[in-house]
């Protein structure tokens, strides 16, 4: 133990039974709608995978997330846990979270810089065994700041996108010295959070924040990857006309036989009601773009960053700005046209005032798959060199059956016959 | 003018200038997005066909109505409104109404029923010419207190299913005294607000509410008329399985080949993980059902009054309750299994805390024809019976023309030949 | 009876034996798929309500009409049939037909207009008392010919919209001396039939005519009544891209709302694929679209006469004019451009060479209306006027709920108080 | 040059000039629908790649093949072809190919095996430097028995999974001793052929082989892979009751969420009306399956063998069989349940008599692919190892690139930036 003494959240707190109580009715809700995590933290609370294992965490302490804590420490984890974000931490839940025996919470919302890297130290400072990040934040202090830690870690696992192209930067000039699971890069996480989550809670969010409709609206959605298609097939399914653009063929492609117009941003410019950026790449809609829109559009992100709409080169067109509505930021033109970005171009379900980020049941299998590589590194952790690993292939399964059990989705399973069938396939041709 | 000495709402506000501006702005963002309303006030300002009469108006003052109000006004009437419910004022709309020359508001947030009453009275004491209600508030006070005004008026429009209900109850007890027009039974109101309107505000603001996911849930949906339709189509194009319950056997058949489960509540109980109403009649989730369902189902009413699922039944059963979330209520039966019931039992895309009520475009489409509804009164108000009347088939294909050219959306007409094809198609049998 | 000596089918035919076997095969095919026949056969053969009755019917005698003959017979009556159309006829199905005890049938296919209208009057000579016809001939015949019969005439039953609209005609004028029903107009049918039956029939002829795929193609509706929403649906659900024309704006409006694209013909015409005219009108496509269609598109008829496509125009247009494949024609311009007529533009899931005509399911219960309509006659005959009558409401709900009932399909039904609510449904207004 | 003698198609048949213009008519049609192809044939025209080379086929030979043989000779190559199953080939198609001045055809419909594989020697006897397999009959006749050629052969191309499957065994044990391209692998071909072809083509194939509707029914799909996905989509598309039986879990999770419902082939037994298998795999409906199903179901294959649906068991179980219709055969129970299977339970969209095989449009993109691997294999062959090769994704790209041209469908290009951007895209993380 180091000598930090940044105090846990209930130290910080006035009236901590109170928040402690308010925590606790969000995380019920939540856990109510995690069925993985229930099935998870019935089975770890019987075997105690964890015992005697210490796990940090560096994570967004909101209901969802809380969950999962709570799952490693009912399995028999000490676990100390901090925010990865200065603004995304309820504290409620924080106080919920470190009422918990074997948890001690040191997320706080609207810490200063100095705050937040403390807690991270302080975090630290109980020297975990594994470490559980949300972009990598962890990971990166022990190696920068206490690498004689390092020894005594099992491994990781990291969540977001961010968190593992940082870490594969890190593996591939060999600096990275214990194993990390990509949590991120899994099946079950890109198809499901990507184009179930993020395309409904897209939408939902824009038609809560402007009262607006999606029939018959000629929506534009930049990029068909996972997000693209989930936005794409979510607005489809509300009766908008669908409009994609794309700049790899075969997407356009794929798009196009899906029966969506596809076209290139400056034609779509001139007809579509609604924007929605989803290719995680800079500058998709630009000055040229903004030119040529209509009164009254609606532009929104999907993607990770708030740079795939150019707000810069949008503000140097405007000739007056102003809050249209909460979250709506109206931009008028010299010539009276009004173009309304939401949430000031981020991420825009997480980002503008109603959202409320991820459904649940994604996070619930996301935090599933976290939770099953921390018990795999526990049971089998020597088997991984440093480095990042992919989850295996088992642990996404798993989770899968898990899901299905508890949604009362039984399938089939293949007989003897069909695995040999199968395994040397060529019979009879 | 009789000595009913009620003040406007810039009377009653302290900081008025704060609450037009903040009115003048939800009013602007809705106006962007009514291109009915717009086109139409622009025909008004031009021919001024209102002039000289005076509108007295009964609605929910918010700032979609608010358009219709101001259109009104531009026409050349002077425009006399108060609110049709207590709690649905937004003051600061009624605000900025009463700051246009030709408007007076009367209505405000919160008044208790001697002033709710008295700002009837009030706008009635204006002597209107012409009367638009939602409700038929005002219809029914000149009848009951002020019949040596009907003389004076014209004639009137009903926007709602209950006001249009009463008046035709009215109507065949020839108690009705002057010509209303039921704008709530138009095909434009029915098929786009109970279709898109009610199926995207209630599917959106469940999800809004609850941060769930639609994907993969058993969503029910009790009755398949207009309202049915559009959230089993809306909620079957977010990926959920929907299973439709209904009385009707060609309406049921009408679901099961549209694809969808077609089976009783009694059955539906057991494997729903949302329960949405939308029949319009009573006691349609009941005890027997309740006692049936899983933890943590969702149970919500599309339909117009709050006696879809019987609540007083369900506390019955309850053996707590609490408030999951903002929005929900919880009620826990002795089994440990939690129901939770979203905004009440009433109109979800209404009543939940985050509900903006129908979309915008929604409500363009109605006004619209409440709008040409009042044109007609004054241009041939004297070929209209006492009585209710259905809006003239022309008028309503007005609007749809209307909303189609402010679309951009153009389409064909008949040549001669057709229409005389039409007209006299046994040609050639 | 009267002289006329025209020979059942049986009587005709060299081989009986194996024509009436493959009639059989056919009729066996239909009937474990026409699971309403089967439910009224069973009824109708235990009751036997038809018994001393004769029908006489002239319909399409394929296999799906025969189920409804037997059905007839089986319940009592003698059933003497003929064809409606001198090319429709299957030889086989007639012939086993005509070896049921109760059943004559003289229906061939390929008859000349003599023999074809001796048939007709053969049918007659049986006397019937009640007549069922799927185009008036039955009707027709007797008031211009036989009238001395019609005060021996229950009643009828007309199957199609030409049928009926001649029907109509002849009640305006007074001539129609017995009550018909006019089946063709019942919600259950021209929901199912028109939506589903022609729409899925319609595209699954394109397909298997052309070799062609939809996904992707621009598929132009025009018209968007039930038949045009039935292939709009359709179609898309091929992940096609609908694009709409209609000349009334409210449809027009629909179409848009559900999110496909509306546009007069003139512009479909340069950016179609495919072609599918569903208005029941003439001239839709003509010379001015065809000269700017791309090269390769296709042109198919869903609407009843083969008006809708201009050929003539087109014809004059063509430098050459060749069989591109079975069933498709190819009008090739001046410029090189082919232009592909399906089924020289008639009714296509009719005509093309391997159309089977509306699906087993859609004439079901199509047919299950005529039998009850005639179940009726008998029953209440003497209720009804001469005329044309539209099919009780609780006949058309009955089909559906045998329907149902067959599939499998519970649904609920109202209790008392429910009922009593939607009665008097102002409670608490 | 070998001493065999077998004779051109030309040379076998009777009346060669009217075979020639009903083949060429067939390839017209094709032709006409395959942009790619037309585009890859203007650019070999002018390029003339394949000037001095011999390819050797054994394909298909129906219209559609028929183009790509055609578009590699008008590039300049000499082409040899063959059929590559004794029932597959057109006579008339073959004899318009042989009429080629750059052409051979040796294909044959109805070929014994003597013939069937003196057609193979003919083409390896014009020693082909390139080959063109579909199922590997080329490259298996010339490993065994014509080494010598091997030296000569610059590469080759196989379009099937079985074809790609054996070389890639023949691979792994070192024998394959030139490059083959592994066309079937292609995005370009699995997702459009897999989804959209065998998707629409297997449904279109049993309407019009049954008369019946989609619309209402429950439709089971076995397996969800990309076949599966497809006809489930599509079938869903149609109003179908989808439901989805699988093996692997996150396969079942993603139909689940997609909003079918999944359950084990037993329970799915008992409701299914029209069951399509899709898996690949072996037994995956058998005989406690059959005795579950209700009388009247369809049962198909969209799989590549015949091994799904054991008939060996269901004919065991039967005590008759008959039948029921072209393309469909009953079997009927002891218990008088009607089973009924189509296209003798091989893969439904080629074997059913109705059928006509994937759509041009798949076709165009497979072949499309498959010209530019020989072009690729003249310009680059050097650089490509003896074995299976992927094909490079810049050709699969290539062909999504002429297939947007031609379609019109424009799409965007990264800008520097952006290229920059993804390159590097942890900027500001």
């Amino acid at each position: 133990m180091t000598d930090t003494e940044y105090p846990p959240i209930s130290e910080q707190l006035t009236d901590v039974d109170e928040a402690r109580e308010e925590g606790r009715r969000k995380m019920d809700w939540a856990a109510q709608h995690m069925p993985i995590m229930e099935r998870l933290r019935e089975e770890f609370a019987a075997d105690r995978p964890f015992e005697g294992e210490r796990i940090g965490m560096a994570m967004h302490v909101e209901a969802k997330t809380a969950i999962l804590v709570e799952t490693l420490a009912d399995g028999g984890a000490e676990v100390v846990v901090t925010g990865c974000n200065p603004l995304s931490t309820h504290d409620d839940v924080s106080a919920a979270l470190d009422a918990h025996e074997n948890i001690i919470s040191y997320a706080r919302r609207g810490v200063d810089d100095e705050e937040y890297y403390a807690a991270i130290e302080a975090v630290i400072a109980h020297e975990p065994t594994i470490t559980v990040d949300d972009g990598m934040d962890l990971v990166a202090a022990i190696h920068d700041d206490y690498p004689e830690l390092i020894d005594g870690i099992i491994g990781g696992a990291e969540e977001t996108t961010t968190g593992v192209h940082r870490l594969r930067a890190m593996d591939a000039d060999g600096a990275l010295e214990y194993p990390v699971f990509a949590v991120n890069d899994t099946p079950m996480k890109r198809l499901f959070d990507n184009v179930h989550g993020t395309g409904e809670s897209s939408l939902a969010s824009i038609a809560m924040t402007t009262n607006l409709s999606w029939a018959g609206k000629n929506v534009v959605v930049a990029g068909y990857g996972y997000c693209g298609k989930g936005v794409a097939q979510k607005a489809s399914g509300q009766n908008a006309n669908v409009i994609v653009t794309e700049v790899e063929p075969r997407r356009a492609l794929e798009a196009h036989m899906e029966g969506y117009d596809v076209m290139p941003m400056d034609e779509a410019a001139e007809i579509g009601d609604v924007f929605l950026t989803t290719t995680g790449n800079r500058d998709v809609i630009v000055e040229e773009h903004f030119e040529k829109m209509n009164d009254g559009v609606l532009l929104a992100n999907a993607g990770h960053f708030d740079i795939e709409i150019d707000l810069e080169a949008l503000d140097g067109l405007a000739s007056d700005r102003y809050e249209a509505r909460d979250g709506v930021e109206a931009y008028e033109l010299a010539d009276g046209r009004r173009l309304n970005v939401i949430a000031e171009g981020r991420l825009v379900n997480l980002a503008a005032p109603v959202s409320l980020g991820h459904p649940v049941e994604v996070m619930d299998q996301s935090f599933g798959v976290q939770a099953v590589c921390v018990r795999e590194l526990l049971e089998n952790g020597e088997s991984y060199d440093a480095g990042v690993h992919d989850v295996p292939d088992e642990l996404d399964r798993e989770i899968a059956e898990i899901k299905l059990e508890a949604e009362g989705v039984d399938f089939d399973s293949l007989t003897d016959a069909q695995r040999d069938y199968m395994e040397s396939w060529d019979h009879g041709t």
